[in-house]
Protein backbone atom coordinates (compact mmCIF):
# COMPACT_ATOMS: atom_id res chain seq x y z
CA UNK A 1 0.00 0.00 0.00
CA UNK A 2 1.28 3.32 -1.00
CA UNK A 3 -0.20 6.23 0.18
CA UNK A 4 -0.07 9.27 -1.93
CA UNK A 5 -0.46 12.54 -0.36
CA UNK A 6 -1.26 15.34 -2.81
CA UNK A 7 -1.08 19.06 -2.01
CA UNK A 8 -2.15 21.95 -4.81
CA UNK A 9 -3.23 24.75 -3.44
CA UNK A 10 -5.35 25.64 -6.69
CA UNK A 11 -6.56 22.16 -8.67
CA UNK A 12 -8.11 24.01 -11.18
CA UNK A 13 -4.83 25.55 -12.22
CA UNK A 14 -2.67 22.78 -11.59
CA UNK A 15 -1.35 21.00 -14.86
CA UNK A 16 1.76 19.26 -14.43
CA UNK A 17 0.95 18.40 -10.68
CA UNK A 18 -2.16 17.24 -12.32
CA UNK A 19 -0.53 15.11 -14.91
CA UNK A 20 1.33 13.50 -12.68
CA UNK A 21 -1.75 12.66 -10.45
CA UNK A 22 -3.68 11.13 -13.36
CA UNK A 23 -0.63 8.82 -13.96
CA UNK A 24 -0.52 6.86 -10.92
CA UNK A 25 -4.77 7.22 -10.58
CA UNK A 26 -5.66 4.17 -11.47
CA UNK A 27 -2.58 1.57 -9.72
CA UNK A 28 -3.83 -0.49 -7.26
CA UNK A 29 -2.25 0.00 -3.69
CA UNK A 30 -2.44 3.73 -4.59
CA UNK A 31 -4.36 5.71 -1.59
CA UNK A 32 -4.05 9.16 -2.76
CA UNK A 33 -4.84 11.72 -0.10
CA UNK A 34 -5.70 15.58 -1.58
CA UNK A 35 -5.17 17.68 1.48
CA UNK A 36 -6.06 20.92 -0.18
CA UNK A 37 -9.29 19.20 -0.94
CA UNK A 38 -9.74 16.93 2.56
CA UNK A 39 -8.95 20.15 4.44
CA UNK A 40 -9.85 23.71 3.27
CA UNK A 41 -9.71 24.94 5.97
CA UNK A 42 -6.58 23.55 7.50
CA UNK A 43 -8.52 20.94 9.87
CA UNK A 44 -6.13 18.58 9.18
CA UNK A 45 -7.40 15.26 11.14
CA UNK A 46 -4.24 13.73 12.48
CA UNK A 47 -5.65 10.87 13.45
CA UNK A 48 -6.90 9.92 10.48
CA UNK A 49 -3.77 10.93 8.70
CA UNK A 50 -1.35 8.97 10.68
CA UNK A 51 -3.84 5.66 10.11
CA UNK A 52 -3.19 6.71 6.31
CA UNK A 53 0.55 6.84 6.51
CA UNK A 54 1.36 4.10 9.49
CA UNK A 55 -0.95 1.42 6.94
CA UNK A 56 1.72 2.42 3.93
CA UNK A 57 4.46 0.78 3.02
CA UNK A 58 5.84 3.47 0.94
CA UNK A 59 5.34 7.51 0.94
CA UNK A 60 4.68 9.58 -2.06
CA UNK A 61 4.82 13.89 -1.31
CA UNK A 62 3.21 15.53 -4.98
CA UNK A 63 3.05 18.86 -4.92
CA UNK A 64 4.28 22.11 -6.83
CA UNK A 65 6.81 23.86 -5.06
CA UNK A 66 5.88 26.87 -3.23
CA UNK A 67 8.47 29.51 -2.04
CA UNK A 68 11.06 27.01 -2.36
CA UNK A 69 9.25 24.29 -0.33
CA UNK A 70 6.15 22.42 0.88
CA UNK A 71 3.20 24.07 -0.06
CA UNK A 72 1.29 25.42 3.53
CA UNK A 73 -0.47 22.90 4.13
CA UNK A 74 1.61 20.28 3.46
CA UNK A 75 3.67 21.79 6.02
CA UNK A 76 0.78 21.97 8.24
CA UNK A 77 0.80 18.28 7.68
CA UNK A 78 3.79 17.97 8.87
CA UNK A 79 3.55 19.91 12.00
CA UNK A 80 0.67 18.30 13.37
CA UNK A 81 1.29 14.63 12.03
CA UNK A 82 4.41 13.52 12.35
CA UNK A 83 4.67 14.45 16.03
CA UNK A 84 6.46 12.86 18.80
CA UNK A 85 5.70 9.34 19.92
CA UNK A 86 4.38 8.68 16.23
CA UNK A 87 6.74 9.27 13.83
CA UNK A 88 10.35 10.57 16.02
CA UNK A 89 11.34 10.11 19.72
CA UNK A 90 10.07 7.40 22.11
CA UNK A 91 7.83 5.26 20.55
CA UNK A 92 7.80 7.25 17.65
CA UNK A 93 8.64 4.42 14.84
CA UNK A 94 5.48 4.36 13.22
CA UNK A 95 7.39 5.62 9.82
CA UNK A 96 10.24 3.65 10.01
CA UNK A 97 12.20 1.73 6.90
CA UNK A 98 8.95 3.47 4.89
CA UNK A 99 10.19 4.50 1.48
CA UNK A 100 9.50 7.96 1.02
CA UNK A 101 9.27 9.81 -2.47
CA UNK A 102 9.10 13.31 -3.30
CA UNK A 103 7.70 14.40 -6.22
CA UNK A 104 7.79 18.08 -7.03
CA UNK A 105 6.80 20.36 -9.93
CA UNK A 106 8.64 23.68 -10.21
CA UNK A 107 8.27 27.31 -12.47
CA UNK A 108 11.02 27.83 -13.24
CA UNK A 109 13.23 25.85 -15.98
CA UNK A 110 16.65 24.17 -14.84
CA UNK A 111 18.77 27.66 -15.37
CA UNK A 112 16.74 29.73 -12.92
CA UNK A 113 17.70 26.92 -10.30
CA UNK A 114 21.25 28.45 -10.65
CA UNK A 115 23.35 31.27 -9.49
CA UNK A 116 22.95 33.24 -12.36
CA UNK A 117 19.23 32.39 -12.35
CA UNK A 118 16.85 34.06 -10.59
CA UNK A 119 16.52 31.64 -8.13
CA UNK A 120 19.81 31.81 -7.03
CA UNK A 121 20.66 28.61 -6.06
CA UNK A 122 20.30 24.68 -7.64
CA UNK A 123 17.57 23.28 -6.73
CA UNK A 124 19.01 20.89 -4.76
CA UNK A 125 19.86 23.52 -2.46
CA UNK A 126 16.36 23.69 -1.43
CA UNK A 127 16.23 20.06 -0.92
CA UNK A 128 17.58 19.30 2.46
CA UNK A 129 14.39 20.57 4.37
CA UNK A 130 12.15 17.85 3.22
CA UNK A 131 14.64 15.30 3.18
CA UNK A 132 15.81 15.87 6.78
CA UNK A 133 11.99 15.62 7.58
CA UNK A 134 11.93 12.38 5.76
CA UNK A 135 14.95 11.15 7.13
CA UNK A 136 14.44 12.52 10.96
CA UNK A 137 11.02 10.22 10.55
CA UNK A 138 12.85 6.78 9.85
CA UNK A 139 12.20 6.70 6.22
CA UNK A 140 14.12 5.90 3.36
CA UNK A 141 14.70 9.28 1.21
CA UNK A 142 14.29 8.13 -2.32
CA UNK A 143 16.02 10.12 -5.00
CA UNK A 144 13.27 13.11 -5.31
CA UNK A 145 11.30 13.08 -8.80
CA UNK A 146 11.20 16.43 -10.17
CA UNK A 147 9.49 18.23 -13.34
CA UNK A 148 11.24 21.74 -13.84
CA UNK A 149 9.52 24.23 -16.34
CA UNK A 150 5.79 23.32 -15.39
CA UNK A 151 4.04 26.46 -16.49
CA UNK A 152 5.88 26.02 -20.39
CA UNK A 153 6.58 21.98 -20.64
CA UNK A 154 5.18 20.81 -23.75
CA UNK A 155 2.01 18.33 -23.86
CA UNK A 156 4.56 15.49 -24.83
CA UNK A 157 7.12 16.34 -22.19
CA UNK A 158 4.99 16.23 -19.53
CA UNK A 159 3.36 13.30 -20.60
CA UNK A 160 6.85 11.25 -20.43
CA UNK A 161 7.73 13.00 -16.54
CA UNK A 162 4.10 11.33 -16.11
CA UNK A 163 5.01 7.71 -17.70
CA UNK A 164 8.40 8.25 -15.48
CA UNK A 165 6.39 8.94 -12.41
CA UNK A 166 4.57 6.28 -13.13
CA UNK A 167 7.13 3.92 -13.22
CA UNK A 168 8.76 5.06 -9.98
CA UNK A 169 5.80 4.55 -8.55
CA UNK A 170 5.29 1.32 -9.34
CA UNK A 171 8.61 0.44 -8.19
CA UNK A 172 7.68 1.95 -4.68
CA UNK A 173 4.87 -0.68 -4.92
CA UNK A 174 7.10 -3.57 -5.71
CA UNK A 175 9.26 -3.12 -2.38
CA UNK B 1 8.39 51.53 11.24
CA UNK B 2 9.16 47.60 12.01
CA UNK B 3 7.12 45.12 11.36
CA UNK B 4 7.92 41.61 13.55
CA UNK B 5 5.72 38.51 12.51
CA UNK B 6 5.61 36.18 15.23
CA UNK B 7 4.96 32.90 14.86
CA UNK B 8 4.94 30.27 17.59
CA UNK B 9 2.25 27.10 17.29
CA UNK B 10 1.78 27.00 21.09
CA UNK B 11 2.31 30.41 23.17
CA UNK B 12 2.04 29.11 26.40
CA UNK B 13 4.67 26.47 25.99
CA UNK B 14 7.18 28.78 24.25
CA UNK B 15 10.07 30.69 26.28
CA UNK B 16 13.11 31.33 23.87
CA UNK B 17 10.94 33.24 21.47
CA UNK B 18 8.99 34.69 24.01
CA UNK B 19 12.32 35.60 25.49
CA UNK B 20 13.35 37.18 22.58
CA UNK B 21 9.91 39.23 21.71
CA UNK B 22 9.46 40.35 25.59
CA UNK B 23 13.40 41.98 24.48
CA UNK B 24 12.01 44.42 21.98
CA UNK B 25 8.25 44.48 22.92
CA UNK B 26 8.73 48.21 24.29
CA UNK B 27 10.72 49.38 21.32
CA UNK B 28 8.42 52.19 19.48
CA UNK B 29 8.33 52.02 15.46
CA UNK B 30 8.22 48.21 16.16
CA UNK B 31 4.60 46.56 14.94
CA UNK B 32 4.65 42.80 16.64
CA UNK B 33 1.75 41.05 14.48
CA UNK B 34 1.32 37.36 16.15
CA UNK B 35 0.14 34.79 13.52
CA UNK B 36 -1.24 32.32 15.05
CA UNK B 37 -3.10 34.62 18.00
CA UNK B 38 -4.46 36.46 14.64
CA UNK B 39 -5.73 33.90 12.72
CA UNK B 40 -5.74 30.68 14.75
CA UNK B 41 -7.90 29.04 12.18
CA UNK B 42 -5.20 29.69 9.42
CA UNK B 43 -7.58 32.38 7.83
CA UNK B 44 -5.03 35.42 7.03
CA UNK B 45 -6.28 38.36 6.26
CA UNK B 46 -3.36 38.90 3.18
CA UNK B 47 -4.74 42.56 2.82
CA UNK B 48 -3.79 43.53 6.42
CA UNK B 49 -0.60 42.04 6.06
CA UNK B 50 0.36 43.55 2.94
CA UNK B 51 -0.32 46.76 4.55
CA UNK B 52 1.47 46.08 7.63
CA UNK B 53 4.82 45.25 5.28
CA UNK B 54 4.47 47.55 2.51
CA UNK B 55 4.22 50.61 5.38
CA UNK B 56 7.55 48.88 7.33
CA UNK B 57 11.44 49.96 6.13
CA UNK B 58 12.52 46.41 7.92
CA UNK B 59 10.87 43.03 8.59
CA UNK B 60 11.67 40.59 11.18
CA UNK B 61 10.77 37.22 11.25
CA UNK B 62 10.41 35.32 14.52
CA UNK B 63 9.44 31.48 15.36
CA UNK B 64 10.83 28.48 16.44
CA UNK B 65 12.40 26.20 13.39
CA UNK B 66 9.76 23.84 12.87
CA UNK B 67 10.62 20.81 10.81
CA UNK B 68 13.84 22.46 9.57
CA UNK B 69 11.60 25.83 8.37
CA UNK B 70 8.78 27.93 9.37
CA UNK B 71 6.02 26.81 11.24
CA UNK B 72 2.61 26.37 8.66
CA UNK B 73 0.97 29.41 9.56
CA UNK B 74 3.99 31.34 8.69
CA UNK B 75 4.59 29.55 5.50
CA UNK B 76 0.68 30.14 4.56
CA UNK B 77 1.80 33.94 5.04
CA UNK B 78 4.45 33.33 2.67
CA UNK B 79 1.89 31.76 0.42
CA UNK B 80 -0.74 33.86 0.49
CA UNK B 81 0.78 37.35 1.41
CA UNK B 82 4.09 37.31 -0.55
CA UNK B 83 2.09 36.97 -4.25
CA UNK B 84 2.90 38.59 -7.40
CA UNK B 85 2.22 41.80 -8.32
CA UNK B 86 2.93 42.68 -4.45
CA UNK B 87 6.06 40.98 -3.58
CA UNK B 88 7.30 39.80 -6.78
CA UNK B 89 6.94 39.87 -10.77
CA UNK B 90 5.36 42.87 -12.92
CA UNK B 91 4.69 46.28 -10.59
CA UNK B 92 5.71 43.34 -7.53
CA UNK B 93 8.13 46.06 -5.71
CA UNK B 94 6.05 46.52 -2.76
CA UNK B 95 8.59 44.93 -0.27
CA UNK B 96 11.86 45.69 -2.18
CA UNK B 97 14.59 47.83 -0.64
CA UNK B 98 13.45 46.76 2.90
CA UNK B 99 15.42 44.57 5.10
CA UNK B 100 14.77 41.01 6.64
CA UNK B 101 15.87 39.90 9.66
CA UNK B 102 15.15 36.21 10.11
CA UNK B 103 15.54 35.43 13.78
CA UNK B 104 14.81 31.16 14.37
CA UNK B 105 15.54 29.71 17.66
CA UNK B 106 16.04 25.79 17.55
CA UNK B 107 15.68 22.91 19.78
CA UNK B 108 18.68 21.45 18.87
CA UNK B 109 22.24 22.09 19.92
CA UNK B 110 24.86 23.25 17.99
CA UNK B 111 26.27 19.52 17.49
CA UNK B 112 22.76 18.21 16.68
CA UNK B 113 23.40 20.01 13.08
CA UNK B 114 25.97 18.36 11.93
CA UNK B 115 27.19 15.75 10.17
CA UNK B 116 27.37 13.24 13.01
CA UNK B 117 24.40 15.09 14.51
CA UNK B 118 20.52 14.11 14.74
CA UNK B 119 20.19 16.72 12.15
CA UNK B 120 22.43 15.55 9.77
CA UNK B 121 23.30 18.66 8.47
CA UNK B 122 25.21 22.24 9.63
CA UNK B 123 21.92 24.89 10.50
CA UNK B 124 22.74 26.57 7.22
CA UNK B 125 21.88 23.98 4.94
CA UNK B 126 18.69 24.93 6.06
CA UNK B 127 18.17 28.52 5.38
CA UNK B 128 18.14 28.71 1.90
CA UNK B 129 14.65 28.31 1.68
CA UNK B 130 13.32 31.40 3.98
CA UNK B 131 16.46 33.28 2.49
CA UNK B 132 15.56 32.87 -1.08
CA UNK B 133 12.27 33.49 -0.24
CA UNK B 134 13.50 36.91 0.75
CA UNK B 135 15.49 37.60 -1.68
CA UNK B 136 13.00 37.00 -4.77
CA UNK B 137 11.32 39.86 -3.15
CA UNK B 138 13.74 42.28 -3.88
CA UNK B 139 14.59 42.41 -0.07
CA UNK B 140 18.01 42.45 1.71
CA UNK B 141 18.68 39.50 3.74
CA UNK B 142 20.39 40.20 6.69
CA UNK B 143 22.80 37.50 8.90
CA UNK B 144 19.82 35.70 10.53
CA UNK B 145 19.64 35.25 14.29
CA UNK B 146 19.63 32.14 15.48
CA UNK B 147 19.02 31.05 18.98
CA UNK B 148 20.27 26.92 19.29
CA UNK B 149 19.21 24.81 22.65
CA UNK B 150 16.31 26.64 23.01
CA UNK B 151 14.60 23.97 25.44
CA UNK B 152 18.08 23.42 27.82
CA UNK B 153 19.65 27.23 27.64
CA UNK B 154 20.12 28.89 30.80
CA UNK B 155 18.68 31.52 31.79
CA UNK B 156 21.48 33.90 31.93
CA UNK B 157 22.57 32.75 28.19
CA UNK B 158 18.83 33.41 26.97
CA UNK B 159 18.83 36.73 28.69
CA UNK B 160 22.47 37.22 26.69
CA UNK B 161 20.15 36.23 23.67
CA UNK B 162 17.17 38.48 24.27
CA UNK B 163 19.89 41.47 24.58
CA UNK B 164 21.57 40.64 21.00
CA UNK B 165 18.12 40.10 19.56
CA UNK B 166 17.19 43.83 20.87
CA UNK B 167 20.23 45.04 19.67
CA UNK B 168 19.87 43.73 16.48
CA UNK B 169 16.33 45.18 16.16
CA UNK B 170 17.12 48.74 17.05
CA UNK B 171 20.01 48.48 14.40
CA UNK B 172 17.37 47.48 11.96
CA UNK B 173 15.10 51.01 13.41
CA UNK B 174 18.32 53.04 12.87
CA UNK B 175 18.73 51.97 9.13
Amino acid sequence: MITLIHAHPYPARSRAVAALLAAVRDLRNVEVRSLYSLYPDFDIDAAAERGAVGRATALVLLHPLYWYTTPALLKHWFDTVLTKGFAYGEGGTALHGKTCLWAVTTGGDMHAFSESGRHQYPFATFTPVVEQTVRYCGMTWAEPFVVHGAHQIADAELADAAAGFRKRVQALEAT
